[in-house]
């Protein structure tokens, strides 16, 4: 769709101008100060999670199938919780750890290890030279951080509707012994909401990495969060491996993580890890010199609280209706306002925390700080790119799911009118 | 006092062996399963924090000081949470960050981030070459088991009553830029159960490190765990440090670490770290990069249940009435059985988790052996060495806490039969 603004003469174009800048001017006399940054849960949602606080009293039971959740004991976590990962991820039981609320301290941990320590009798990464870390973008900051921290090179790797840019990362991982790892979010992913499709699942699970300490970091961060009751299906990594009939070739290939940070309270709640078996006695080994065991009271708090997968969902449907109308606003309000301009696109996500949104090259930092100044708080512009930097400055990550809908629908007015000020505002600077 | 065993003749030798090997059969046909390995708390010192659980219920008010512990946000920890620490650990509020249950998590953190990217701007310590840590001995296994996985030399160094050989810390840490850090437990020490004297502390405080990022580890892991009404007092390490006015020459020198591991559920509580403020901003670089938050759900309701210092001490001398009647079994037994044999020494707590106990040079890892076969499971013998490499293969930790009186007495009558009969083995075999 043709940009409008382009096909302005200069006098519409200055007449538009002078009414957004009106309109801007009322929204500024409304002193706003909303948030609009971090896929963060709302407060009816947190509220979803409080009858788990009345769960374990002085009186409860306080074993585990014969573990004692009270006391020090079992590294790899409560067994009825290590039986909850294995059912949501689907995988063997065998395979899966249960750890503190923070998946992301469980990859951070993972790349920690293997730069001081290595993996599959590989050289420690911080022994091998400069290294490289696939990061399909626009993707999720926190991510991005941890391999920039330990000196990688983040390289950005286009993303699809239907997930990575596989022919790249395939090249790259297949010929290339310094890439060492990608980060994926595989469902709903951040930012761009999408799935991956069941082919690029199948390639990722057929790659032949030149690096036998390659890994891909899998993030099923959003594995339950549909926002509709038809989800989204991600096919099961694990499976399509040993269907291939892999395991015997390597050690490992997939950490997979997930998490109940948006399940219950955030940043209260549990991760799981799951990988190969020889992988995970790699990482039992660093554990084990960490701590005795991980906060097994919260588990069985948890357990009890969403003892299946069935209850998981049940729980996950009413986040779905109070999130529902929040991502449907979203498409509402950039529809109605930008949907004929020619001037952005975005993401129409059916799970997960964010929509990613796309301006006119050169827009993302300029309207991120008109919105700031208008009192409403984005997400950074580059957050989405390695060290920050979007070379386009176009992207945009939406985090519609903390605001009231209130809230949002007076955001996403400051927002839309950003966009096009700032579109509008690049027309006039190209034509001098 | 003379080796009893030394003096006898070999007529009665022999006949003291035949009736300990006597002593040995009826012990074994009773089939004890007894385990006296590690720093556990018993059942009824973890059922005394059962009422915490009754604490957060659905309707409970769910924010701390403005803060809401329900959902994602503040990287270092509850206010109040902050606060208990600071005033438990005698430090500026400014100082203290809380963290997720395992304070040993914490120390590997540190150890594992310096080693990776270095501190006050010293170059990480991955790139320094072959380096040193102090490990007073006997000491903790956990301690010695991190600096050993980063490829330090654990260097041992004595503890006398009053805690590590200074004169040889000073010497050490002052002269030898390799020497990075040591590992200390001040209070109720693991495992002799010494606390150090303002003496010790002071010159602790007064170290003019010959490298820029050697640190103390001084893990305050004991800090309210007293045995009787009067508990020893430690020097507070930081106030000497400021008024040693040394705050401006360096960016640090004290990492000091304490958690509820014994106050209430071990492995689900929270955990401290005080630092100078430079280390601090340090520390939360690299934590900002693994987690959002820490579980401030627990911290919550660790501070509703024990909300200040006073709060705690109530708690702990509960603790204490239950711990205190097996360390005096412990001395009783030990005391009535070896008292006057000359063949062992032990220490004597007046709090902590330990007893550090002294056999003949060359009897440890026999003892322990001996009980386990007669079904008593003890800590394994050089684990308070570094590498668990006791060069007198002399020391054994004894933790009393666990077992129920009857079955810490049925324990310890394993203990001191075996003690007496790897004696007089070894003084047979000295005869040859």
């Amino acid at each position: 769709m043709a940009n409008v603004y382009r096909m302005m003469d200069d006098a519409e174009l200055q007449a538009t101008k002078d009414a957004l800048d009106h309109e801007a001017e009322v929204l500024a006399s409304k002193l706003l100060r909303l948030d609009m940054a971090r896929g963060k849960p709302n407060k009816d949602q947190i509220n979803l999670s409080r009858p788990m606080l009345d769960i374990l009293a002085s009186d409860s039971d306080l074993t585990d199938d014969g573990v004692d959740a009270s006391n020090y004991g079992v590294s790899d976590g409560l067994p009825t919780a290590r039986k909850l990962g294995a059912d949501l991820l689907g995988v063997p039981y065998e395979q899966v750890i249960v750890e503190n609320s923070a998946s992301l301290e469980i990859m951070y941990n993972i790349i920690s290890a293997i730069w001081s320590h290595g993996i599959s009798g590989e050289k420690p990464w911080s022994e091998q030279g400069q290294l490289k870390f696939l990061c399909p973008v626009p993707g999720y900051d926190r991510h991005f951080a941890i391999t920039e921290h330990f000196g990688f090179e983040n390289v950005p790797v286009a993303m699809n509707d239907d997930g990575p840019d596989m022919d790249e990362v395939c090249r790259m991982v297949e010929t290339d012994a310094s890439v060492k790892g990608i980060w994926c979010v595989p469902k709903y992913a951040n930012p761009t909401g999408i799935t991956y499709s069941d082919e690029v699942v199948r390639r990722f699970a057929a790659l032949k990495p030149a690096a036998p300490d390659f890994r891909i970091f899998w993030d099923n961060a959003y594995i339950v969060h549909h926002l509709y009751d038809e989800g989204d299906e991600l096919t099961n990594i694990f499976d399509v491996i040993d269907s291939n009939g892999d395991d015997t070739e390597r050690d490992g290939l997939v950490f997979e993580f997930a998490s109940t940070s948006k399940l219950t309270f955030p940043g209260s709640g549990i991760s799981w890890l799951a990988s190969s078996m020889v992988d995970r006695a790699w990482y039992e080994r660093s554990l084990a010199l960490r701590r005795v065991c991980p906060n097994k009271m919260v588990q069985l708090a948890h357990v009890r609280f969403l003892p299946d997968v069935d209850a998981v969902s049940q729980h996950m449907k009413k986040h779905a209706e109070l999130l529902r109308p929040r991502f449907e606003l979203v498409e509402k309000r950039l529809s109605e306002a930008l949907g004929e301009l020619g001037i952005a696109t975005w993401t129409h996500p059916r799970g997960g925390y964010f929509v990613s949104f796309e301006g006119p090259e050169g827009s993302a930092q300029a309207i991120v700080r008109a919105a700031a100044e208008l009192g409403v708080t984005l997400t950074g512009a580059g957050a989405t790119w390695p060290s920050g930097n979007d070379p386009h400055d176009s992207n945009i990550r939406i985090a519609p799911t903390y605001p009231s809908l209130d809230e949002l629908d007076a955001a996403l007015e400051v927002f839309v009118l950003c966009v096009k000020m700032v579109a509008l505002r690049l027309e006039l600077e190209r034509r001098g």
